[in-house]
């Protein structure tokens, strides 16, 4: 690259995907000033260990002081009560964005909050994650290949727009312009469905009367996977449905709407009809994935 | 080993799971004679090009004559009338079994029949697969480190049982003798109604109004792996849901049940409630998966 999108760049409490983001600007981008605030001391040592950065903060304001981009990484419900206590250190050209996984929310409680004091709020989210959580289990590549969904409702100016965009394909990403509402039904239908169902499925194994043993023995590869996500940390995922209550209630009545319709077709014996079931979901699937292929 | 289990091995119609199988008996039964049987040429093709084995039939009642240990890796609706036409060339002291998803349907038609005729038939349920069909995918460690289920409601001698248990961990899986009906029970929990709430998972992705482009550019890891098995072949797993019905209707209604009360959660705004299913499922995975870990 030619120049750099930012200079200085601020991560405010990273966890998994905020640590893999730093070490990720850390690997393509050694020339920027990298600045990590996070509330407790530990994950400040180990960014330090790994030699990810100097730049250290146990004070939030320090940190975004005169940074070019803030990144807002800490769980969602502490980015407005965040914002508020940094808002006197924020330029009024940097940009502010964030990792959060709805987008609504954010921009209609701190993005209106920041841009009504002047600043610059643009809503990212970096489809890329893990069941491990916290900044030990980060590795920079965890959101190569991710696309970064963009929401800016609130009209930042395209050149920003543009400049947030380089920064994050100058990470291996690539991004893609939404609307937040549009944004949020459809990561309730892609990812925070997909979270319950993984959930319900590890819970309904253990529903019926069968000795845990007998579950334990059977147990392989396919329920692996498809129970996987589940692993993932409930408190940010009670706040993630929460916060998309709405988008996800929708998904999930249609899901129960499809089920008493297998349920349907078993109990009338249409075993053509359990066969087309199961091809469509096979073809949903391919098409949704048709990108990766 | 000093003696092995077996010494002239059928596998008859060998897909993915019986082409895994064969390619292990060759990997760690050298000296045994395989010998497969497939409707068509072209896996006997594959199978003579691999070298596995120079021993391939179009006409599976020569495969199975003079054989000591018969597998029967057809789709389970074929294994009656396989039986039927194999059963006069299959040695009173040879073992049959199969490697079909599930058991009560396969004893109540295959296992009896065969019994009344004086043969010795035990259930096998390897529990490993993968959503790639067809012997052209198969590969001998598939099945390394399973566990296979073993059945005999027909009260085959224990000596039999044990002579198929050795074969079976010969190949590295490790057994576990049940009864058919809680072997279909269970597997309804573990690996059916996963497979279902996959195939839903892909097609509650695109029950709602959301553009495809949306889905396919926000679709990542976490919607890859909950949805993975879905991909495996439709008409397979329309017989496994047809002939494990009831035990698979049980399953899915306790799951619609348990969204039904995770909806209730999200509309009563019970915050706790929700975090409190989440972490449920969480350790109701860890422990299953216990074993494993």
């Amino acid at each position: 690259m030619s120049k750099l999108p930012f200079e200085k760049i601020c991560i405010l409490g990273p966890g998994l995907l905020g640590g893999s983001i730093a070490m990720a600007v850390h690997q393509h981008m050694p020339e920027c000033e990298l600045r990590i605030w996070a509330r407790r001391q530990q994950p400040l040592d180990f960014v330090r260990e790994c030699g990810i950065t100097e730049h250290t903060y146990t004070d939030a304001r320090e940190a975004a002081r005169g940074a070019d981009l803030i990144i807002l990484a800490t769980p969602i419900g502490a980015f407005e009560e965040l914002s508020r206590y940094i808002l006197s250190a924020v330029a009024k050209e940097a940009i502010i964005t964030d990792i959060g996984s709805v987008k609504a929310y954010v921009h209609r409680t701190t993005g209106a909050m920041l841009t009504s004091r002047g600043r610059c709020f643009i809503g990212s989210h970096p489809m890329a994650g893990a069941e491990t959580p916290g900044i030990e289990n980060a590795f920079a590549d965890l959101i190569k290949g991710a696309t970064v969904a963009l929401t800016n409702p609130h009209g930042a100016p395209e050149a920003k727009l543009q400049q947030l965009a380089a920064f994050w394909e100058a990470l291996g990403t690539s991004t893609y312009v939404m609307d937040p509402a549009n944004h949020d039904r459809t990561v309730a239908r892609i990812s925070h469905c997909p979270h319950i169902l993984a959930a319900l499925c590890a819970r309904g194994a253990t529903l019926g009367q069968e000795p845990m043993e007998d579950l334990q023995r059977l147990a392989a590869s396919g329920f692996r996977d498809t129970t996987r996500v589940c692993s993932g940390g409930a408190n940010m995922w009670a706040d993630i449905l929460w916060e998309n209550d709405v988008a996800v209630r929708s998904a999930l009545h249609d899901c129960v709407n499809d089920l008493h319709h297998l349920i349907d077709l078993l109990e009338t014996q249409d075993k053509e009809g359990v066969r087309q079931w199961l091809i469509a979901a096979k073809n949903a699937r391919e098409t949704i994935r048709e990108i990766d292929n």
